[in-house]
């Protein structure tokens, strides 16, 4: 959608983030034009302000709120940093640029700004999230990690150099990456009925051989382990914007429950954002209870998977029956397993028996 | 290339494999039909058989070798996992299918035949790959790490549903993933000049947004750090089949100048294998030289760096000049840094002066 086409969602978004970010200067220029201490409030993050919203299914800050305020000899430091990130990420935002959280730290020293590691830098960029209660991918500061999608979908990528650009997310058998241009597109034209985010690229391969995204027209989406935020962020659009249902298949341990249920509900790290969850999102596997109904190799569970499995036995995010269920039998069988377990019976086994029962679970839940 | 074209150099591949593994099992009909126990002959694997070549710039396997017969009873365990595994991995590229390791370890109970854990199938497929003299993936067996690539290259797909499809690897620019698809498809059509291996994620984007693949003509490459055996499988085919030069570039550590000298000159562990170096590789850096130069943020040097660097220094790899000195320089300076360092210099310093830089030495070396 090039010139003379009416504004993408991706402009809209840019120039509300730039608003934003402007806005923040704006505010302290006031105050010091008007002889006061420039100051922010944001809301705080400490554990106790972390509280779990039943409605939203996810964590939320609640009302404590903490301020920053240049008459403090003790925030100078935390102000000065908060407001040079902002002037930088509104730097990388007008530039249509990107940055690692790494970049970030690394270009502070050009400017004098001083962060003792990573950490702190990290820090600060999480403080930054709360108070333009924005996810740092908005401002174009991305992690590391990256997972992959594959499916029938046309984007349009809104990225310098390719504003407008469309590319068939069917045309690399091996996927292709999320990353900033991707989590930024458009989605342009699909007729994906639903997401299936799947743990490891193994299966995810298997997926593509099997031809899972033409029998059961799924988008297919390698989280890679615990799927970065730019992936969660992808999988909530594809949810929130196209209505598709989504899926997401996991081993068969805690760690693996685990990853859905971030994908769902989200992290306590992140109380402060609503755009990195799917809170329709529904586990589909493989459960505690298939590696008894499906006679699973499996392994022993170890001494640290029982500690986390009664750790999220008291997660406020586990309550739900059926979740409640899967962990008790975990604990009552003492095993866990691999989705790759089910290459025992055959390597298109877990595609021609087991997704189906699990797609029409889907469909009643 | 579809039908009627001459046989492409992935069928040839396939071929090869399915008439060696087919031969592997005749062998063993053979002598059951004379009457003999079967038997197979490989090189040994053992540490005192593992020789630097100098001449190929990597280990190579010696002369000793083991012979494991179904006539001895200690050796009919390993002779029939190995013989399982030839069997598994046929049935794989005939019918077109990739497996990941961990697949293959849970399909040989579908078989009853016994592993007793992931590491010793791992073993078996290794012992297979020295009978065959071959790499697993081209027996279709692939591990689950992915790395990425970008770039002015059309490459056509040979896997199934995809043979003869087109893809241009500069359509989606946060790179298309180094699978099973990418390592076997064909190089149709590229403008390119070089190949720069990145470590790091977060460089390989900053490069896509400076365009460095249309400035120097490059394809850009992802390795997401230590790079998964099928991406240095992809870079000896670059080097060798289109005659690109390959830069490297990594973090100015131990790790990252090993990162580089796998890639050139391979691992002990792939001693009986050829085809994942590339001799030619150029280390661009970041050198220990180059933190001195360009004045870079560091960090002290660990013990555990200390340690790894006087190991490499014992490394027969590390014996050219080049390479030793910059050993030294690490040990000299005790700092390390990272490739993120050069942001002190704002984003796009290492793109603008140093890389121009490195790409001269590359030329000279």
């Amino acid at each position: 959608m090039s010139k003379g086409k009416s504004t993408s969602t991706a402009e809209v978004r840019k120039t509300s983030v730039q608003t934003q970010l402007k806005g923040l200067g704006t505010n302290v220029y006031d105050e010091l034009d008007q002889g006061r201490f420039p100051s922010v409030t944001l809301s705080s993050r400490s554990v106790k302000n972390i509280v779990y919203d039943r409605k939203l299914q996810q964590f939320v800050l609640g009302k404590a709120s903490v301020k920053r305020s240049a008459g403090n000899i003790k925030h100078i430091r935390p102000f000065t940093q908060l407001l040079w990130l902002a002037y930088f990420a509104k730097k990388l935002v007008d530039e249509k640029r990107t940055s690692t959280l790494r970049d970030v730290f690394y270009s502070a020293q050009a400017f004098n700004v001083e962060f003792q590691d990573q950490a702190e830098s990290d820090e600060l960029i999480t403080d930054l999230e709360v108070l333009m209660q924005m996810a740092r991918e908005g401002m174009n500061i991305y992690p590391e990690e990256r997972s992959a999608i594959f499916g029938n979908m046309t984007i349009e990528y809104t990225v310098p150099g390719y504003e407008g650009k469309r590319a068939d997310l069917s045309a690399n058998p091996d996927g292709v990456m999320i990353g900033p241009a991707l989590t930024t597109a458009e989605f342009a034209d699909t007729d994906a009925e639903m997401v299936l985010a799947i743990e490891k690229g193994g299966l995810f391969t298997r997926f593509i051989e099997e031809k899972v995204h033409r029998k059961h027209k799924a988008l297919l989406i390698n989280t890679a382990g615990q799927p970065p935020r730019s992936t969660r962020y992808l999988i909530r659009r594809l949810n929130q914007e196209l209505k598709l249902p989504v899926g997401i298949l996991c081993d068969a341990d805690p760690w693996g429950a685990h990853i859905a249920m971030v994908c769902k509900s989200g992290s306590a790290n992140a109380a402060h954002l609503r755009e990195l969850t799917t809170p329709d999102a529904v586990w589909l596997g493989v459960w505690a209870s298939d590696i008894v109904k499906y006679k699973l190799p499996s392994d022993k569970l170890t001494e640290v998977d029982i500690k986390r499995l009664y750790e999220l036995k008291a997660d406020p995010r586990y309550t739900e029956r059926m979740w409640h269920n899967e962990l008790d039998t975990f604990l009552k069988i003492k095993r866990k397993s691999e989705q790759e377990a089910f290459a025992r019976y055959g390597l298109s086994y877990i595609v021609d028996t087991y997704l189906p029962e699990k797609l029409e679970f889907m469909k009643s839940a």
